[in-house]
């Protein structure tokens, strides 16, 4: 496979994948010294990594989608950045009118608040749920979450198990279960509790981390798509550095001084330092001489990525607002009368229209339906997900101008989507490989970030960090004392939360303690009661006349 | 990377992998129709797979030894089977005299029975929780454990969390997990708990699967090392057809008729099936087109390869046998004094002195001290192992003659050992994902089999039936009745229990039907002394006089 015949290409710094994240650590390499010659290597022949544009047909003629990921939120500081520094503009989800949620066999409730359309036991059991969460991920230490006391249990256990001992009512577990499997593209019996909990620690809290309104994730999108961010970045690195269609397959420190870098293609590069800016199982397709650490290879193979197709379909009117429909919709999926697949694909809806007003819906098959779905043909999935949105929107869903999919477990070199997460068991080495270099080797994407992991501002502070770290003994004296101290740490960053989310918490605590309270009182009562029936004691109660 | 240049070779059938399961169904084929033409493509630059034998300095000189799979049991039937027409022979475990047991910061105990030298609240706990999964896993169906009611439940839920809520004291823990450590070479809490007590059923029972007496799985060792098995096949099938140290990487089934396999060396196959004899892992190593099916796919990334490292010491003397000591030791490894280790590397001992009676020893270090003590050096790692064993079996084992150990993590197409196990959360796709052919390609491999699964018998039974599955396309009329009908189910065989496995059985359950009487009396006897305590009822309980 490598030959000496190979063409050979002397290079500072080599960079391995051209998302978001590799492309953040060559432009801030650049940045700082712009005579740094480096080669950007990527499989896919497009740039972009987990983010990609596409033109469909449109109300206006065409328009731009995203088939990746497209939310940002100004509590997303390194993107937030990055994208004033490029130049690129954003806009408001659209989030007026009605949501819809359907869970089970239920039928479909409508609301308008943040809080779904449930009954007040079920609603008090979600909140109650979600304060334990919150109460739980505020004590994890970002850097070494495996340091809490309680690490090894929450590790040794499944998100799952813990939401079937927490949560009392099936619907308060069906919103649960619908919202993650579109976080993070699977079932919450195949991840971490631990790194759950983490999970939403790095975003800042649970509401910023599935909500739509001000300061959370789903905020805003990006004016003629995500995948611009990666396309502007090559242009100011310079698109002769990124080679795209063609894969790193070696890498070998054979001494202290340089590493050697074959791809696929029989190209060969020698380099000061390499980063490694890919979703981690993409390690697994690469040899390494030495093999990585025993830490990082037996971390890896506990951090499969997600399932996940999402879904663009585009329409001449945005016919649901005319409803006072806003377009989001959070389902369980309900029974599917298709064999093979338990749950009909929709988990989660939203408004997708374009900036310039071409209206769209966008759907989200995450977890076990991605796959279920995943297997069935295209028509016969194409026609299950339409009947699903005309469940939710009507007959007018059928006459779409365009319809497109995209299952992102088939795609090379990402190999799943959005994201990867940990398995049960599989955060004790955690810290010591998620992002420690190795020799000359260092490592960004999204999932070595310490905020907002999984997202594209986690993508663009894991770059950053890596090019620091790669800066810091390249050119130590480009670096102000700030950089300095940055990249000397792996995990560097607490996150600060915005006043926003401060007070967003306020009314959320509030809420729980109202329930915590009537729940209380509830049960002081009816213990009362039985008290004073078999005793002499008569108790009153305070609130009871 | 695939050229046009391509040297061509067109044959019936390839296999991918020889191990002792690609290497079985090349043999089985060729057995039904002489005159098939087979192509076996291995990436190693040897055959058998996660066997492998090595020569070693012995008390005579040299002799050899087993880096890999080492043990068979007469309850293993297929690989029994295999090895008479073979004409290998196997020679018994040594297991006379003391074994040994050390957990936590607790000292060595000696014991020579089965039963470990526990006290005896740590005993009936543990026979508590054997008789709790002996009860379970005879309930589950091996052609579809996921019908089972609690399997939801179950599956996302580790084993260590099982084991959390049903082992109260720390003594059974540290034996169950040390077990674990060896038997899938991964912690507790990374395996789902439906699949523990799947691999349990698989084997035909707990006893069975982690005893080395008549009739278990560590029964016997294979005179001239196990990796004589996978030699003897190659040469049955004649070794111009193996074609070592070139793997395939890109298969195509683009019509109905035949499918391309390409190599990495540039060879390309035109076969009518294709036989994928791999550990599951490997898939992800090879690109199809048309891709896998999404269930497969998912299900793949939800079974990692475990972490092991075995060690191999040889003697002059096996002075251990001078103390009465079998050489057998089960510990959770203490706690270490190395930084970066939490435990002692070694999990399980074993006499290993071969045929010839040249003395050894043999250590398992398995699941996460693998991990951290594969990242020591080599010289470190050495001397904590011999330390391990010398705190033992004294000072005698610093004089050994040799000394070898295998990281099974580091190995080309294995990517780790013994075993790939499910994570929490992975069985819902089981049953259609582990062997259900796809296209023209059909899967072997040892974790595809339904009974000893992991085991060299288990490679064995899944490369038969995926070998009878292509003969049935290929030359229907060679297959007798019987025949047919395996290769028709792919889930198709349910284990016959020997005699001796259910005298076992019946003596496991007097000692748990003991034990929970001893317990009921006891938990009935505080009952009614606080009953009579503070009622005038006066109980009287008929065994307290």
């Amino acid at each position: 496979m490598f030959r000496g015949k190979d063409k050979v290409a002397d290079v500072h710094v080599v960079i391995v994948g051209a998302g978001i994240s590799g492309l953040t650590a060559a432009y801030k390499l650049k940045m700082k010294d712009p005579t740094l010659k480096i080669a950007v290597l990527e499989g896919k022949d497009r740039v972009g990594g987990r983010t990609e544009t596409v033109p469909l047909v449109a109300y206006t003629g065409s328009d731009s989608w995203d088939l990746g990921g497209q939310w940002v939120g100004r509590c997303q500081v390194h993107v937030t950045k990055l994208l004033k520094e490029l130049q690129l503009k954003t806009y408001p989800q659209y989030i007026a009118g009605k949501k819809l949620m359907q869970l089970g066999q239920g039928k479909v409730h409508s609301y308008t608040s943040t809080i779904p359309r449930l009954s007040i036991l079920e609603l008090l059991d979600l909140y109650l749920f979600m304060s334990k969460i919150e109460y739980y991920q505020k004590q994890l230490l970002v850097e070494d979450p495996y340091s809490h006391p309680k690490a090894v249990q929450w590790d040794a256990m499944s998100a799952a198990a813990f939401l079937d001992r927490t949560l009392y009512t099936s619907a308060a577990r069906g919103t649960v279960a619908a919202a993650m499997r579109c976080v993070l593209g699977c079932e919450l019996s195949q991840v971490s509790f631990l790194y759950y909990l983490l999970y939403i620690r790095m975003a800042g809290g649970i509401t910023q981390l599935i909500e739509a309104t001000e300061n959370t994730a789903q905020e805003s999108r990006i004016c003629g798509g995500a995948q611009q961010i990666a396309v502007r970045l090559s242009q100011h690195i310079g698109e002769e550095s990124v080679h795209l269609g063609d894969a790193a397959a070696y890498i070998q420190q054979e001494n202290s001084k340089f590493v050697e870098v074959w791809t696929k293609g029989g190209m060969k590069f020698c380099a000061e330092y390499v980063i490694l800016a890919t979703p981690p199982k993409a390690l697994e397709h690469i040899t390494f001489n030495p093999p990585l650490s025993s830490e990082k290879v037996d971390f890896i193979k506990r951090m499969p990525m997600g399932s996940m197709i999402k879904v663009i379909v585009t329409f001449e009117k945005a016919f649901w607002r005319a409803s006072n429909m806003s377009g989001e919709v959070v389902t369980d999926g309900g029974i599917s009368r298709v064999h093979g697949c338990a749950r009909r694909p929709l988990c989660i809806t939203y408004d997708g229209t374009s900036e310039s007003g071409c209206p769209a819906l966008i759907g989200f098959v995450g977890g076990q339906p991605a796959v279920e779905w995943g297997k069935k043909t295209a028509k016969v999935r194409q026609k299950a997900i339409l009947d699903h949105f005309a469940f939710f929107f009507g007959e007018e869903v059928y006459s779409f101008l365009d319809y497109v999919e995209k299952d992102w477990n088939t795609e090379p070199y990402s190999w799943g989507g959005p994201v990867s997460f940990v398995s049960p068991g599989g955060m004790q080495n955690f810290c010591h490989a998620i992002q420690h270099p190795e020799g000359r080797l260092h490592f960004a994407g999204t999932e070595t970030a310490t905020a907002w992991s999984g997202y594209m501002s986690g993508a663009v502070e894991a770059g950053e960090r890596a090019a620091l770290e790669v800066i810091y003994k390249l050119r130590p004296k480009s670096l102000n004392p700030e950089e300095i101290v940055l990249s000397k740490s792996s995990l560097h960053r607490e996150k600060k939360e915005s006043h926003e989310a401060v007070k967003r918490n306020m009314y959320g605590r509030a809420v729980n303690v109202v329930g915590a309270a009537v729940i209380t009182c509830g049960v002081a009562t009816v213990a009362v009661y039985f008290m004073n029936k078999y005793t002499q004691w008569n108790v009153k109660l305070p609130f009871l006349s």
